[in-house]
């Protein structure tokens, strides 16, 4: 380990159970000696699993429902206090289809759930950067990042309006980290994870199938969740002052990949 | 004129005013040959100038709220049984942010309205896509556009919550566009358009500098109303029948440009 | 048809055979009332077919080869002779790896065949438009259209070098097209095509999987060479004035896609 | 200082100068614990400065021709012995227009001027990366990172052949990182920086006035040679194991702007 969060104080959204890339993330932060605090819906901490981590890394946890702008302004309020100062990194690490969950098909979907999944995994975000930055809570050359996936560029039928939400949250990203750089020089950034078998993975339709075809097509494989860990640390530190308002892939090299050898031995024709 | 829309039978959402795209390509559309039904928000409609463009071309006015399925499919009902078949264009021109009317800047705005112009700009044209598909409404290589614009990808600040709407609204293109293909052999795709001083454009704050910069950047200049509506209907024509899930610039060029010797000269030191 | 190019005069390279994207070009352009000049290479025409094209198509053909300034001057100089004025269209339909002819991988080429075959491929293109813009040979608002593919963009290992000299290709369009623009009002384009059985595709190793991988992908399915010929032609007439720096996707939506069904049953594991 | 890179091997193409990039990757991979060798033309070595990095950083110098599969094979077989085993990190910093050193113009190219640039910015790029992989020379995990500019993606009228040039490079990462990826797990990967004040980019046309434009319109500013370098060190190091075949651009968020109010400041018409 490195230091290379010392001294750095952070908030860190969606740390469910230790499959969670957040919880990785918490992990990798307390090595790199960062100070933080855990949160998530208050729903979630119902399974508990969250405390162990608390413990682990040393944090808090202050339970906020990320789609409640009063919820959100008492936790980082509270965390300013706690940590002593103003932010200098935050991890997003928020999505949830309602389609998905009830089964509902991307082309006959229920409006009502869209509307309550776009606002959790996307709307969230903006409504995270909109209290941080008018409460002018960032330290300059602080980092915002958030997890999103590639159907937000590509088809992956399964993924339903998930694709659609990550589309928002990427250009939220952009629009806000706009307005965050320029005034408070803090950058905000979106990294695209390989899919990855945490608990929302879990949930997606023939997600088996598809980490097979993602692990045959990446030159490198597909990433895992410390890995993505290791990279939102790279994000954090000071070494990536200048990267900003980027969407960046995260993914053995699926995303530039068109096709390897290994799927075509798939589609060869009888000879 | 080329004929090159005739027999085919159309739907065009968002013809305002003679300054609006969807007006040009109305207009363009009879001119190729083409028979269609107008139809604009009930609110909308009480400007009439729509009246005169429905009797110029010969068409039908459907008034029809684009984030009410219901309306949607009455409308798409009504439509086929006034053109006597199945749809083989749609045009979606339909945008509006609650937050840029009321003056809400991007990084404090008022969600209501944040979530009012995502359904309007962006959900109505899952919508409209939902009942088309599913009553089976359109005609194999039928061809569906949306009008869109390239903050979607990257930021222009005045344009506010519309760039994160955008997004979303491309991204339905893609999603829904995959199962439009798959199993009726529609097409969809989205037309990024140069700045147009239409009533929509000229709302947006510091409009007139923009369309300065855009023009000085395009190699070609800003692209009018009228040649959007051309390039609409080479969309909608045979000649473009295995183009889906593309993101269309039709801006001069501007999109692809880093800077032009033009914008250049504004930026040189005295000596 | 539609007499979309009537009056309009063009020069058409690389129609080798009827299988050819470039002989169903000129047939389709014949169909829609242009007049052009056939060229290719002098070592292509000793196959002798594309006679039967030029007489189906009332043109005359000049032998050129593509890497030759002079032999580019001359036809250029004889095409505005023949066709009796400025040119209105061009298409750059060539492409050759000698590494791909003679067997050798990627990764230890022969770097004098790397050499020719980027020559060939993709500076013949600068040269091409070298000597339209400084004769000033083209009318404004003409439209020169190159041939491509997604290997530019993503990876497909069996396309080798190839892939690189279409990244060049398309890189060419931009930076020559702003000049071609802003100084000529001409446009310049790129269509990425889908794999297509071609005499030069059917020599790329593996072709007939990643034929049918391309194939279950795509939400169309392939594009064929007469449909790509359809697009070219929208691209060469009036209705695309304003499209230009621009690599436009011609490939039943195969670019956009991260995974379809049918791909995906490919993948899944016994249970 | 971290100990980011401690116990791993490398080498660096391209410090000329204590302006250049690689100068600092030099002294910021000293920092953090690493060990190269030092290479460059011998026609650059004239100048002598390198002397003082090598000095300084406790490197050997080995000049190389990275046009000449002979001097890359000595220089990494002499690099592995003075080093004591295989290769961990190698940057390629190097770039040259002869087209712009000799004032031509973009549409009126020496070609052989053209061939020599693309040689030298782009082919020795493939050529370092055929004798790593052929000789096995790196290590699993290892990183190779190639500094290229956004001319590869958008217009910059003034980068001329570099434009060209550089889009070929970041298409060679692809390529080739495929097989180095599969083959020996070794991520390939270009930064795409800002316009940076080194002796290469003040030879280019009009760079104060592109610097001030790159400044006016980043959220962020332009980012400097020293934060590149850091953001280089963070490539190299296992933090970002899962990182290959992208093109990251480090530039203040300018490739994502589509315009800032500083920018629009210079088109505001007179009221």
């Amino acid at each position: 380990m490195y230091n290379l969060l010392k001294g750095k104080k952070g908030i860190i959204f969606g740390a469910l159970n230790a499959e969670s890339i957040a919880w990785k993330v918490a992990e990798r932060a307390h090595e790199e000696g960062a100070e933080f605090v855990l949160t998530n819906a208050p729903i979630a901490m119902r399974m508990g699993a969250i405390n162990e981590l608390a413990e682990k890394t040393g944090s808090q946890i202050i339970p906020a429902d990320a789609t409640s702008m009063e919820d959100i302004t008492n936790l980082v309020e509270q965390s300013m206090e706690i940590l002593g100062g103003k932010i200098d990194f935050v991890l997003h690490s928020i999505g949830m289809s309602v389609n998905v969950r009830k089964g509902k098909h991307y082309t006959d979907p229920k409006y009502d759930f869209t509307t309550k999944g776009w606002d959790v995994s996307a709307v969230s975000f903006h409504k995270v950067m909109n209290v941080l930055y008018n409460k002018n809570a960032m330290n300059e050359w602080g980092s915002v990042v958030a997890l999103t996936y590639m159907a937000a560029q590509r088809v992956f039928p399964d993924y339903n309006d998930m694709a659609d939400n990550k589309a928002y949250l990427e250009s939220i990203a952009r629009s806000f980290g706009y307005f965050f750089g320029r005034d408070h020089k803090v950058r905000v950034n979106t990294i695209s994870q390989s899919p990855t078998m945490t608990t929302a993975g879990s949930g997606v339709k023939g997600f088996d199938a598809f980490l097979n075809y993602a692990e045959e097509m990446s030159p490198l494989g597909n990433a895992s969740a410390l890995e993505c860990a290791d990279y939102t640390i790279s994000l954090f530190s000071d070494l990536t002052k200048k990267v900003t308002l980027q969407n960046l892939f995260h993914d053995g090299g699926f995303s530039n990949m068109g096709i390897s050898t290994k799927v075509m031995e798939n589609f060869k024709t009888e000879e």
